[in-house]
């Protein structure tokens, strides 16, 4: 049987971090599309906003000013999902109650976080240079360390510059993320991303945090080390987007969305004050790589949800994670037409369009170096 | 503690039937909204149009027509996601091999139908009467028995006037659906839906499944039948939104979308042949009111995701499912701006901006009777 069989059959595909199974059917793009179109992007911003509440020296919606900053600025987010002062939830039915079964909640207290990138409104992670990427993983890696526990040998007090003041609470996790373009809910163009931390772990980190317990209890190595070595192993290398000293993107096996990337360091670390200098470097030029093969796919600004999953703040006893960054992009045929996860999606399982080899052949083959609009 | 104080703080609620949890950040719908906007959904559209390729006498994207049907119509989707001819997948790599598993993929063989829900191309399901909603689910109920075993008590073949043939192949599972509106990946406003039959059983339905099958061993009881005790002593029934002699409409405690709301009936039937002719027409005055309430509002062609999990075609050992209906709608505060789940949902956990209990309040209140359009 050739090796490409997978590209001309309906399959499923299991996904070892989250132990799930997605539905791929590379036959599909045939279909023609009369359903809902993005509106194409507009890459006509100006360097600074009047209205915007990100940029430099304006005010934001709950009436505070930003400080005319120069690189990366923090502040909490004025409406936190999660909120810091709160009455703990006793429950009210009791134990043996079947409704205390069915009708279960828990209290959860946290703080969340807007990282402005950059104090210029139309810049992209794709038009910064890898030292402006890099301060922005500086930034990361400093709210991350200031909310680990003082008894932890990366513990460290946050500088007066970085926009916040030291945390009151101790949590249990943080997760970074960013949302890019209206198609992925950002409700403002400004370069920024959030950090939510929280007193529960929550669900996807959860799922991950157990894989790798499991594969280790059965197989005595890291999970994403094992997966690392089969992909960098493999023939041809068929889901390999881009590679450098201590990084590797690629489509996994098990992507859902059409051209979804999981970015990886080669060193099996857990989280972020772990890496070395040069490790930040490495990653800084694979984000850069990464989100300039976006824009330059569709020759759009692309638009996804990306986030860093790494050990929690609060570790328990065999809680283990290789750090990684998840890149979830919605398009799938051009700027404008998108993949929807619904009805069978909700309903049954994720489904997929194009093999993960299709898309990471095709994002291979995009320049990484210079995004599309420098070029014109 | 007041029974209300989940209505101000940050919790987490536990879905039994997936066993996962959402975070709720009741507060979090005053922030000001400045992102995307959806289309508000035209309502003059007409009868018949010609272009549509679901309308009755029309010609379909691959060349097949449309006969002059009266009720319902189903045929074989032009572009199915799972292929019924294709062979099967042997996976090259060795089994103690690392990448035998991480690398895991099996084939899955199926077919797709596409069902019209009525020959007029400007109904919804919202704009028809309880016996034209009736029409469609017997032919629901139809497609599924003929593709159970033929030696089940509920087998039969299906009459030459429904538009397909006779299955050739024994499936395990039967998904039917309903994706409404352009903002969930609905290319064509005509009414129909989807049914996807499939070798495999999705991951939704066998998460849904397990969970039962644990909730049994451990009381002895069906866990959707515990739940509607639950829901139907609770004080002021606070998640209720409609109920009928056979039918209870409500927001699970546990919903991730806003208006989500989960169907189901009464009595403890594991799949649509089992539901008596009284059943039927509460389910279908039940599917009125729901898409009738929807659609009242915001004043507007509420767009979702619907759909029927039921027992699989072939059960396997101790699989026992109570039949229900989800709805999975994504508008949050008017007709165009919805709920995006990107960022902290995709990577941490679904998050929602109201409560259940809050969401359902406001549903319970509107007319189920006659939609907006009706009244102006
Ligand atoms: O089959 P349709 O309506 O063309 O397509 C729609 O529903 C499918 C099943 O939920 C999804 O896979 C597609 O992403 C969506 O656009
Ligand atoms: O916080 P924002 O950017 O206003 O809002 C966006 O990101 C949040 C976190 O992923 C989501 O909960 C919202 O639905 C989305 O619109």
């Amino acid at each position: 049987q050739s090796p490409d069989i997978l590209d001309d059959i309906s399959h499923r595909r299991f996904n070892p971090l989250r132990n799930s199974w997605i539905l791929v059917s590379p036959h599909r793009t045939k279909r023609p599309w009369q359903g809902a179109q993005e509106e194409p992007s507009k890459v006509t911003l100006p360097e600074y906003d009047e209205k915007c509440y990100l940029c430099p020296r304006n005010q934001r919606a709950a009436g505070d000013s930003n400080p005319d900053y120069e690189s990366t600025y923090v502040f909490v987010n004025d409406y936190s999902a999660v909120k810091e002062d709160q009455p703990d939830y006793v429950p009210t039915a009791a134990d043996g109650d079947k409704s205390a079964l069915l009708l279960r909640a828990e209290g959860v207290k946290g703080k969340c976080f807007v990282i402005c990138f950059h104090p210029s409104h139309n810049l992209t992670l794709a038009d910064m240079t890898t030292s402006q990427i890099t301060s922005i993983i500086k930034t990361w890696t400093l709210i991350y360390r200031s909310h680990l526990p003082p008894t932890s040998p990366y513990f460290t007090f946050l500088p007066p510059t970085i926009g916040i003041s030291n945390p009151t609470h101790q949590y249990r996790y943080m997760q970074i993320f960013e949302n890019k373009g209206a198609a992925m809910g950002c409700s403002n163009p400004h370069p920024h991303g959030q950090v939510w931390t929280e007193s529960a772990l929550p669900e996807e980190p959860a799922l991950e945090i157990t894989a790798h317990k499991h594969h280790r209890h059965k197989y005595s190595s890291c999970l994403l080390c094992d997966y690392l070595d089969v992909e960098l192993r493999a023939t041809g290398t068929p889901r390999t987007v881009f590679e450098n000293a201590h990084f590797l993107a690629l489509v996994p096996y098990w992507a859902t969305w059409p051209f979804e990337i999981l970015l990886l360091p080669k060193r099996c670390v857990s989280s972020l004050p772990e890496l070395t200098p040069e490790e930040v470097e490495s990653f800084a030029q694979a984000m850069s790589q990464v989100t300039i093969r976006y824009d330059n796919l569709f020759k759009t600004q692309f638009p996804y949800s990306m986030g860093i999953h790494q050990a929690p703040l609060v570790k328990e006893q065999g809680e283990e994670i290789h750090l990684h960054v998840h890149f979830y992009p919605p398009l799938l045929r051009s700027a404008t037409v998108r993949k929807f996860l619904v009805g069978y999606e909700m309903l049954g399982e994720p489904q997929r369009d194009i093999t993960a080899e299709q898309a990471a052949r095709r994002l291979r083959e995009l320049d990484g170096e210079v995004v599309y609009r420098k070029q014109l």
